[in-house]
This record gives C-alpha cells, structure tokens and sequence, in this order.
C-alpha cells in the first residue's frame, strides 16, 4: 500500500473540492476495506464522511468502518446522526458493532443500542456482558448453527440462505435441541459429500472449542495449533454461544506480543498497544512505576560501591570497571529472562522443562564468562598494569554472567509457577537484581583478593 | 491439550507393550494432527514409527507428519523406508514436502524426489528453488485455478473433484490463456451466485498479490491487513506460481516476533526460534559478538570514570551513583528503542512521523527525568548530606533520561532508513551507547560543580 494509497488521498481530496462525486465513487468501488482505512488517514473527518457518504449503501459502510480506529469510527457516526449510525451498527458483524458500543460513552450506547431491532440488540449487548480479554469478548454471535437431521445438501442451502448474514460460513457448527454444540462439519466436506447425507453422519463428532470465560490466548493458541480457521465458544453448559475467526485472532496475537514486550522493558501493562498513540503524561505513567524500582535498586547497588569505599579510596581504579560489570550482567540477564520468557510464549519451553533449561542457561553462562572474563582480564592488565585487579575483574564478571544466567532464567519460570506474568520479569527487575549481586561479587572478590594479596 | 495428551501418551505406551493396536487405532483416530504432535513428544522414535504404522494411510500419515519437527519427521521417514517416504511425500501439501526435504542432506532428498511421479517432483523443486524467508519459500502449488469462461456451477462441481488434491479451496483464482492472475472468488460468493453466472463476471478483478521473490513479512502484513484466508503469489510476469495460507503465516508471524525479540536483547538472528532448543555452546555463540561490543563499550564508559579519577578520589561519593545513572539511562534508553522498534513493526509508526515521534519521547524523557531527578535530588541530598551532590546527581539523572529517550526514538527510525534492521538498534547498542553518554554528563557536572562552588 503506502505510496500508492498516499497518492490516491491527493487525488480525492482534490475530486473533493471539485464535487466530482461520480469519479470518487469509481476509486471507492475498488478499494478493500484496509485500503479505505489507510486512506482516512490522510484526509480529514469532514472528508471522510464525505466519502463515507458516497458509498453504495450501508452493508458498504459497515464494511469499511469496521476497519477505522475507534475515535474515527465515532467522529463519523456523530456526523451521520443516530439513526444512521443504528442502521449501520445493525449492518455490522456483531463483534465489531460491540467493540464500537463497548468504547464510546455508555449513555450514548443505550440510545443507539435501543434504536437497533430488539434481537440483534440483545446479542451485541450480550457479547459486551464479557470481561476484556476473555473468548467470549472477540467472539462473534454471527455464526452458522444447524441442528443435526440435516442431509448435505439441505445445508448447503441453508448456507447459501444464510451467507449474508453469516460472519464466515466455512465451518458449520453442529447443535442439539438443547443448543449444545455435538459437531463441525466444514463447507469443504459439506460439498464433497453425498448430497442425501445426514450431516449427523458425516459431522466430525470431536470438535474443540473453547469456553467463553477463557482467556483470549488460549482460544489463539488452539487456532494457531490446530490451524483452524474458526473456533466455536460454549459456555459453561456447552452451550454454543459464538465463533472467533482466524483474522480476529492474528490481532489478538499481534496485541498480545506488544503488550508482552512492552511489558518486558517494564512499561506498565495498562496501555499496551494504544502506548504508542497516547499523550506524552500517558507514556511517562505508564514506566514511572519501573523506573522507581530500578532507581530503588540503582541506590541499593549504589550502598555496596559505598559499603566498600575504603577499598574503593585505596584502590580507586576499582570504580572503572563498575560499568562494564553493571552492563554485562544486565544484558546477560536480560538475554536469558527474554528467551526464557519468549519460548514460554510460544510453547517452546515447558514449565516440566525447568530443570534441564537451568542447567544448559547455566553452561551458556558459564561459557560467556569464562570467555568474556578473560578477555577482561587482559584488558584490564594491559591498561592498568595491575595483575591482582586484572584477576579480581575478570573472576567477577565470569561469576556475575553465571549469577546472571540463572537469575534471569529462573525468575521467569518461577513468576509462570506462581501465575504472574513471566514478562514482567525481564527488563528493569532482571538488570536491578543483577546491578546488585555482580556489585557484590565484584567488591566482596576484590576487597578479599587486595586485602590478602595486595 | 498438556496434562490430558501426557495421560495418553502413557496409557498408548502401555497398549503398545500389550500389543492392543486395535485399541490405539481408535485413540488415533480421534486425534487431531496438532494433538498427535504434542503426543509424540512424550513417546520414543520407536514409539511414534509404530504409531504411524497404524494409522489407516498414507494421507494420513503425511496429515500427521506434516505437524512434527523436522528430526521426528526424517527419522520417521527413515524407519519407513525410501519407497514408503517417497509415497507419503506425494501425499503432504507441496510446501510442507518442499519444507522436509529442504533441511534433509540434499542427495538423499534427490532420492526421494526420483521416487516420486515427475510432475509432483518438479512442483517441489519448484518451490526448493526459492531463497528462504521469501514469500515463494512459504507458498504452496495446490491451490485452485480456474479459466474465466466457467460458469459458478461448472466452477463449484471441478472444486468439488479437485478438492481432496488442494490445500485450501475457499478462494479460487482466475487466470487467463497465459496463467496470468486476472481474478478471484470466494466459495462463499461462488455457492450464492447464479448457477449459470460467468465468474469472469461475478469475480474481484481488483486482486491482491504478493510476488514471489519478495519478503514472507509483506505477506504477512497483507493477510493481517486485508483478513485475507490465503493470498495468491505471482512471479515477475504476473503469473500465478502459488498460494499462502493465513495458518502458514501465523507461523511466519510467531516466528519473525521470536526473530526480533532475539535481536533486541542481542542475541544474534542466526538460529532464530530454535535458539531454545540449541546447545549451549550454539546459544553461547549467538550472544557473545553483541556482549563483546557492551564489553568494549562498558570500558569506554570506564574511561570516562578514570578520566574524572581526581575528582572521585576527592569526591568518593560521586562513586555511590554510578549504578543509578547507568541503570536509569539504559532502561529508558530500552524502552523508547523497544516502543519504537515494536511500533514500526506493526505499523503503528510510519517513519514520516518521525519528527512528531521524537518530538513526544523527548517530553516523555524530561517528565520522567524531571520527576525521578528531584526524588533522586533529594535522596541523595538526605543519604550523603551533601547539597551540591543532590544537585549534581539529580540534574545528570534529568539530562540522561532526555538524551536516552531521545537515542532510544532516533537510533531505531536511523536504522530504519538506512535499511539496517531496527530490532538490532535495541538492547546492547543502545544501553551502551547511554552509559557513557550518562557517566559523561554525571562526571563533567560534577567536577564543574564541585570546582565552581565545592
């Protein structure tokens, strides 16, 4: 897109000014929704709703506005006026319609809730009743349920009956009389089969699904595992109660990841994927709180420089390589816990793994350590010609990585065990921790190695 | 899926060793390819041979296969024999046969490539030929194209007969007397069209591709964008070569994030996602370049110190917050690099907004300096007594965290331009580079400071 999208903005903001309504209407026939949204950036509110107003009807509409940014999609509907936007919301997938009615102001969701048909009305207000984050919050009620008398052929007409209603109609889902969700059979079974097949016969009878309570990544992970297109929700009575598509996924995955990193550099979890868009006051909120850690512990490390200054008077040539020791163990740290915490993310490392990950973290300290400390070692001897400091450094750093390696993959480990987010774990505790032990080592080793020795 | 499979894995165990195949027929049966993955993690090489074995055939066998890791899959392969690998390879999807035999010593999969039927052979090669990460490396061959002049009837009964060959059948792609892409329709939209439409009349002209040559990210970013299900692939002439599924890019998607998040912290691209399942010395190798260059940049901000060795043997306190500087300075630094980096991947910074991005970190970098700049001011001023001290340590602090947030912002949007990955312009880099740009600012105040009024 970019460039070309870009250009296509000029364009039409120029037809704008000359009212060529005809020939806008022609590049608004051939864009996809993505492409319009992309587009809207570059104009202004009035100008979209211009366009948004030249668009062949509300089906049209509803397409394309799913895809703005919230604060356009209510800049556009305000413009329209409630009743056009009622009629657009009904046009709408029933989980975009909630998302729009869940951000805006609860009063004003009442009203447009309340100029919607009773039916439909009720089936977004129940997908707004799900926590944030949960299955049942990005799942759509717009799926296709038959009960399971059905021969292929009689659904593949219900199907073809249902289409424009119908969020995605590849899976079908099978239900009881009690609207318990007993199958799946998907479109591409439906019409290889024999069309006087009884779908009951046909229908895969082991269907995974996920509870509508569930956390929004689980309901990813089976789709991302299972490389199912959509997956059903039921809720706690195995009742099927919605559907969440591929495409809602990949955003829920996209999400997650921003938020996990974002959270990886200690930056608070509250505005995660908005972070980059919020106001200046808004960012600095949300890495204040790990920042004071970090200074907390910056002090503390800062108390064991102090604890050993007589060392550190005597030998003041200690204090030049506090940097490289506060520096290495940090990344050392920070590359461990970040791996760690990765691999846990994708399934890669499992928490019965444990044992065996410490231990091959544990060898890859050990090897950077002994590598690294004695390339300091050398450094050291060679630029301040003293051969206790050159060993007291370079033990250091060997022992700091090692220290560094365990912490930063143990810590992890142990917030999944105690179920807080391992994320967290990495970033400003990981190198706070390690600031503070490789200080330690450092000082304790050299005032022992001078105090014996020097 | 976790404890339930294990419980499984178990009790299959147990029935090989009584030999009641009839009874771990049923159990396979009612498993999904994924679930037949995760079982054979908990299962010997011996094991899993002997449950492919049993499965009904050779379609399923490559079902199934398809879903393992590459070592489980060519010592499967092996166990079977040439002739049955060879068969089970015709089976597979193209791209997932193209994958197996990509990572396999290239004369043995030559072997398997001459066993197979020419025309199935010389797709594969096809698809071998592409250079890895491209979007040809991930594509399939069995996708379904048609001419224009079927009708929607004539289209659905050849998708119908075609079916069990294709991997995916929910889009079909129309080209022309020269293969060239000129179309597509949805089997949604081709089962509620007229049975006796044209679908050069009923199908989306405006196609979206991808060319064959060109990065699986772009793919990536199109599906994510465009909700796609599968997007068609051209080569140079506009000839339609493949097709990417939306559970391949899913992968695609795990993988590149797992890819950056490596190079944030550092640790080298090479061995990607599998850095997990790596040995130590592998691991210890692919973080140890970055960790020299924090090395030699760790003793750079050492030089710094010594440098301003009169001062510290005079002033020994300045010593105490050597840590607080360093720590506070590269966190921050992190966080406007990670924010950024993971911005720009998702595309919710365009590098055109670059001023205004820059422009709202460094307010970010002087609030937050501000605010832990006076805390730490006064900390200082209470631990140390010492009034000119406070002052030192806070305005350093104040001034360290606007230049890291503004090096964390610029660095990655550098890196950017000039087509280096910014992902790499994180982590080590940048907590480097701040260190001795913060002990350079603390140090030369200080001793300005100190020799002005101390």
């Amino acid at each position: 897109m970019g460039e070309k999208i870009k250009e296509l903005a000029e364009k039409i903001a120029q037809r704008l000014d000359e009212k060529k309504f005809e020939e806008i209407k022609e590049y608004l026939e051939a864009l996809y929704p993505s492409e319009f949204a992309e587009l809207a950036e570059y104009l202004t509110l009035e100008q979209v709703v211009e366009l948004v107003k030249l668009l062949p009807d509300d089906e049209n509409i509803a397409l394309f506005l799913s895809e703005l940014n919230l604060d356009l999609q209510s800049g556009i509907m305000s413009a329209l006026g409630k009743e056009k936007a009622s009629d657009i919301l009904e046009e709408m997938d029933a989980d975009d319609a909630a998302d729009f009615l869940g951000e805006i102001a609860p009063q004003e969701s009442r009203e447009l809730l309340d100029l919607m048909p009773k039916e439909e009305a009720e089936e977004i207000e129940e997908l707004l009743s799900y926590k944030e984050n949960t299955a049942g919050s990005i799942m759509t009620s717009d799926f296709v349920a038959f009960p399971e008398n059905l021969t292929a052929e009689e659904a593949i007409k219900k199907i073809r009956e249902l289409s424009p209603e119908a969020e995605m109609i590849y899976y079908v889902y099978i239900v009881d009389k009690r609207e318990k969700l007993v199958g799946v059979i998907s479109l591409r079974d439906l019409i290889v089969a024999n069309p006087d097949a009884k779908i009951s016969e046909i229908m895969e009878e082991n269907v995974v699904s996920v509870l509508d309570t569930e956390d929004q990544e689980t309901a990813a992970k089976i789709i991302a595992d299972y490389d199912f297109l959509a997956l059903p929700v039921v809720n706690n009575k195995g009742i099927l109660v919605g559907m969440i598509t591929v495409d809602d996924i990949i955003d829920v995955m996209e999400n997650e990841v921003t938020e996990d990193i974002h959270k990886m550099v200690g930056s608070s979890e509250i505005y995660e994927d908005k972070l980059i868009k919020a106001s200046s006051l808004t960012r600095a909120k949300a890495r204040l709180s790990w920042l004071f850690i970090c200074m907390i512990g910056g002090i503390f490390a800062g108390s064991v420089v102090r604890f050993y200054s007589d060392i550190l008077q005597n030998v003041v040539a200690l204090a030049f390589f506090i940097p490289v020791i506060i520096d290495m163990g940090g990344n050392v740290g920070t590359q461990s816990s970040t791996i760690t915490v990765r691999a846990l993310a994708t399934g890669q490392l499992r928490i019965d793994e444990l044992g065996r990950n410490i231990w091959a973290e544990t060898k890859v300290g050990l090897l950077i350590g002994l590598i690294t400390g004695i390339a300091l070692s050398v450094v050291a001897l060679i630029w301040q010609n003293d051969f206790l400091l050159g060993i007291a450094i370079g033990l250091s750093l060997c022992i700091t990585l090692v220290v560094a390696a365990i912490i930063g993959t143990l810590l992890p480990l142990i917030f999944t065990k105690i179920k807080v987010d391992p994320a967290i774990a990495s970033g400003p505790l990981i190198t706070t921790i390690i600031d503070m032990g490789g200080l330690l080592i450092y000082f304790s080793l050299g005032s022992l190695l001078f105090k014996y020795f020097g």
